[in-house]
């Protein structure tokens, strides 16, 4: 990977607190050029699997050179290790509890690193605000350029953590929701491998029929609809309403392919 | 319009999700060099009204060259244009759902043109997500000077909406209100065009009267005001208070002008 | 102090607003140039104590040169005066309502000046929108590097305000809480000045013992702990849990330590 400069943060730090601001304060102070900007800060506290997910939607829309900072960290100060992977596109900074497992995996990783050296770090340390000591320098200093091999030792293996797969049930695949957005649109884990795209009419949940669509349009406002999202998953919605809301929706809710006669 | 390189985003995305990220990518992507802002991403879900309410009072605080790009869009996937206008100093990108109307239909058009050219798009294409593939990366475009006639077919004519207007009752205008901000405080619909500005006293909402001020300071605190807001709307307030709360206003409360006897 | 041209935005004004835009808008005008980013814009509305303390956690974070506009301004439009303070290494602009004295209380002013001149100041006026019309615009200025000394009158004597201190009772410090984070962690004020470092074990809140940790990891999940936390501050937690929540604290909650016997 060669740096572009650009350096994304993503954590669950939340917009109340200056916690985001001290992490990009430590970025400039390592590096005043670094360009920096925020996927969101607002994941679930503590939720490792949710901020997996967000970064696994949207850090291959970045150009190639970019560098990632994922702080969600609920082991913060304990021994879990704070890593560089480096892959041929991209590079990831953040702890070793999963979050970083389910994009790098996919990826050709050059070089897993765990961050040991001072000179990788910023100039205060604490127990627990590992984003502005180690995380935030750490990113900036790989956005701009900075040779990765003396931040610290390789790393073996790395914790896993993966997305709930869906089930097979007689012979029918059972997904469930992965994830709710803002609008309460359901992105479920059923993707088109899955499935017999061919016959596929849409999604079954309690007594709900979603009719799969290519737009929201195709359907009348208010309506169930299901549709191949921006993502590659089976999302289901109501349109122009909030389908989480209204079915009570939750992770646990399955759904169930429907298939033309 | 000369671009200046600035790319303002205003959307219903909200702060939690990806969206805004994965737009910021695809910006990004087209234009490295771009210089990115936000107006705000927490419109109401689908509310054109309100996006469009919101870039009129600030569009024109920003230098001369910026572009904006506005995705506040619940019919993306269905048969709206996605629209470049381009006025004497400003660039707009959006849907053609009237959420540019308000304010293109007060400038000096020079362009309006549908986006049809794969080369202002992005690489990937969605039924949903028009904000990563079409209007990102067209504002990018637009943000680094390039020539916007290949884009696309010129554009006859968009979707009209307009805020909803005083109206005169016997001989007085009755106004409501447009928008609540954080503060809880009322802009109205009243601008000094409406009332006789000499005369004005304040205005009559429910039983309250809200006196004319020029500033909070000249009341109480905890006391209701009006006054000639930042944008030239007239706005309601309690001092230190929240005016919407308190009085439960909603944007169907009529108000009444009150003139010195 | 050298100015670096980074320029740092704090504010009550929220997220869902065209505010912070505006502001932003101006200090583009200003200074085409700058580089600007945000410490958060959600202070609770006319709470100077709160935008005083996040500035006061974070300030010293950020490379030497760095602008601060700080907007928490509930008596905008009445007699404060708008303020320019210069330290050896940082610049802060805000209103003189307290908001400013924590932090440069205990730095080196080189300047104090009350903002007059329009050079320092947007093209638009208004009674209620100073952030936008002489805030922004000055701070864009002064991270420019623009000479303080013709932007108004020296100040010799500006609004004080101070955090609440620990109280002595008997021989002890009883503390309180001066913040609550997003994770609903308790930041109280006692510093490590107010106590026997050497001989604390723990923190007393009501019935509940927190007792002292380097990191969360030393006790189990869900368990109370109190650890010095990055501010310098003694703080409380629950590990992985909200402890606010859980123990219903307010800012009024006395903390008392507990010592080893």
């Amino acid at each position: 990977m060669k740096a572009n400069g650009t350096l994304i943060f993503l954590t669950d730090f939340g917009s109340c607190d200056w916690y985001v601001a001290s992490m990009k304060a430590a970025a400039l102070t390592a590096n005043k050029s670094v360009q920096i900007l925020d996927i969101t800060h607002e994941i679930s506290p503590g939720s490792v699997s949710e901020g997996s997910f967000v970064l696994d939607r949207c850090y291959h829309d970045f150009p190639a050179g970019t560098t990632f900072v994922v702080v969600v960290d609920p082991g913060v100060g304990t021994y879990r290790s704070p890593l560089i992977i480096i892959t041929d596109d991209y590079a990831f900074v953040g702890p070793d509890n999963g979050v970083l497992y389910p994009v790098v995996n996919k990826l050709c990783i050059q070089h897993c690193i765990r961050i040991e050296s001072p000179e990788w770090m910023g100039k205060k340390t604490s127990n627990t605000f590992h984003g502005r000591d180690i995380f935030a320098p750490a990113g900036s200093h790989l956005a701009a350029g900075k040779s990765v091999t003396e931040a610290g030792p390789s790393v073996e293996s790395i914790v896993q953590f993966e997305f709930p797969k869906p089930v097979r049930q007689d012979s029918r695949m059972t997904g469930r929701f992965l994830y709710f957005d803002r609008f309460g649109n359901g992105l479920t884990n059923l993707l088109s491998e899955h499935l017999d795209t061919q016959a596929l009419a849409g999604l079954r949940i309690g007594e709900t029929v979603f009719p799969l669509a290519k737009t929201f349009g195709e359907v009348e406002v208010g309506d169930p609809v299901c549709y191949w999202g921006s993502s590659g998953f089976l999302e289901v919605a109501i349109r122009d309403g909030n389908a989480k809301e209204r079915f009570q929706f939750t992770e646990n809710t399955t759904t169930e392919p429907v298939y033309e006669n």
